[in-house]
């Protein structure tokens, strides 16, 4: 077995709940703890969690007898805007009352460690780029697709954070000028066509309208029930209404893709999120449109692929990010 | 007087122009020429004009009394699809025979100093961000817009080639799903809205709709000579319809410039080309709809300015091509 240069702690801030692991260098694992962001009960509520939750994963490394000596450091992985380099949470989104908080300077107070922070997509990008779908590729894109689009950009190694971190918003890349109304305020933005939230109500629509599709007997009319999940399940079974949705969502993700292929020339694209649970109904589209609205000289060589650490990508990227900025990585 | 710490030439290879330009490690010029690419003759002849360029400018080195030793050697800025690492010219639209050209093994062996293969509109980028709009900045864009919408990255200071040199296609982003015919064979590219060519189609098809507009009687029924200058001049004069497309062309390109600004977060915007000599006219509702399109977090602090260096763009962005290979820029 390889020598480990150290131990690194991970943690993945989300609305819903708080992930730490506990890693060494070379990627294995020594410890996990999960446990509710709190977030209704406000921040510091939630800030009480993390440190409960790296308290957990601390206890792991002192019972497998891990010196704290050769504990590298805390990284944080919190939805944005923020700042890298000051440690400062702007907006969380999903966390409300979170705003300019001082996060590494409030944890590195209470945990005493070490503390980095970074947005959570480029953590996820870092984190499949480290152990996962993107090991060995230097240059590559990963999209989070969930109830918004999210994205993180590794460019010949290192995390894509632009001039003031906020780099990678590949949610809202508009690809259809007058369309759309999107959350951002802007209109015909790839996270209007491609989010859940977005498959749903364009599902939703049609149903209204009369559509014909088996998801009204599998609702029983309970339209409030429908979910993307639902739709892809209901395309997997030739539904008519369910496949178009399903094609046209591909089409504008297609479309997404091809536009960072043509502007960054990855040689990767990887696709996280519950909707590539659907697997190749998915993914064979997604690769036939982005191929089709690509340069050829650009796609050419591109792989498309799911992301490979899934639920862990968040609290992995968040502890590759310790070892990155220590520069052992 | 600084002291220079050698001397460069930089050579932009065009389908119509070969330019040359010695300078100095500290930006100083030296020497010029330019001449006619003889692209019609074939692939020979145009490389025995760069060939011939590039002795003129030896020739002003030799009479400024510059040694060889302190040239450093060539940068050649050229139309792509190309390989920067191999020296090889894929694909040169405007250069009709040229395919598979191992341009810098060619010239290697007939100028005799080191020889570098870039990409025009990286180089155009590099030339800026080294003494041009872009001085002391080190993440920026840079557009070019004429007949075709180039584009150039600089992220941290490095020109973005991506996986395999075919960065920056700018012009191919996607910003109207389903929209105009593209060149490229897709549909919706911002170079379909946003190119002279495609200003001029725009406007042409007004007319022949029988649109009123200033153009028909500057024009005396030539409807061939209509020109984007034509264009802008009468958006100067308030002609309604030149107005409206000047909008509209501003919209696009806005919307191309947000899709920047929200994935790459520079702090920086330079527009290049023949448009931009409109001025205020096309900058200022280019701004508006850049901002209006953007997350305001990405926006913030962004400047959107002309190139400053013109005519000598290519050239000095090869020569700087040139510095930066060598580590001394």
């Amino acid at each position: 077995m390889r020598r480990t240069s150290g131990y690194v702690i991970g943690v993945d801030l989300g609305g819903t709940n708080v992930r730490s692991i506990l890693m060494d260098s070379k990627g294995r694992v020594w410890g996990r703890d999960s446990r509710e962001s709190l977030a209704g009960q406000g921040k510091e509520a939630t800030i009480d969690q993390i440190v409960r939750s790296v308290g957990v994963v601390l206890e792991a490394a002192r019972s497998a007898g891990i010196s704290r000596p050769s504990l590298l450091g805390v990284g944080i992985g919190s939805p944005g805007p923020l700042n890298t380099k000051d440690g400062i949470v702007y907006i969380a989104p999903n966390l409300p009352g979170w705003e300019n908080v001082p996060l590494v300077r409030i944890l590195r107070d209470k945990i005493r460690l070490p503390i980095f922070l970074e947005n959570d997509a480029n953590a996820a990008a870092l984190g499949e780029w480290w152990i996962g779908a993107g090991r060995g590729v230097d240059d590559l894109v990963l999209l989070t697709l969930g109830t918004g689009i999210g994205g993180g950009i590794i460019i010949e190694g290192e995390v894509l954070h632009g001039a003031s971190d906020t780099a990678a918003e590949v949610g809202h890349m508009i690809v259809r000028e007058g369309g759309l109304l999107c959350n951002c305020g802007a209109r015909g933005c790839l996270e209007a066509y491609v989010s859940a939230t977005a498959v749903v109500a364009r599902t939703r629509a049609a149903i209204e309208q009369e559509r014909r599709t088996i998801l009204k007997r599998w609702l029983g009319g309970k339209l409030d029930n429908l979910s993307s999940e639902l739709i892809f399940r209901a395309a997997g079974e030739k539904d008519e209404l369910s496949s178009q949705i399903v094609e046209e969502t591909a089409r504008f993700l297609g479309i997404g893709i091809a536009n960072l292929v043509n502007l960054l020339d990855p040689s990767l694209v990887i696709l996280a999120g519950g909707m590539i649970q659907a697997g190749a109904l998915i993914l064979e589209p997604v690769r036939k449109y982005a191929t089709e609205y690509s340069l050829r000289a650009s796609i050419r060589g591109v792989r498309i692929v799911p992301a490979k650490l899934e639920a862990d990508s968040g609290t992995i990227g968040a502890a590759a990010t310790v070892l990155k900025r220590k520069r052992l990585l």
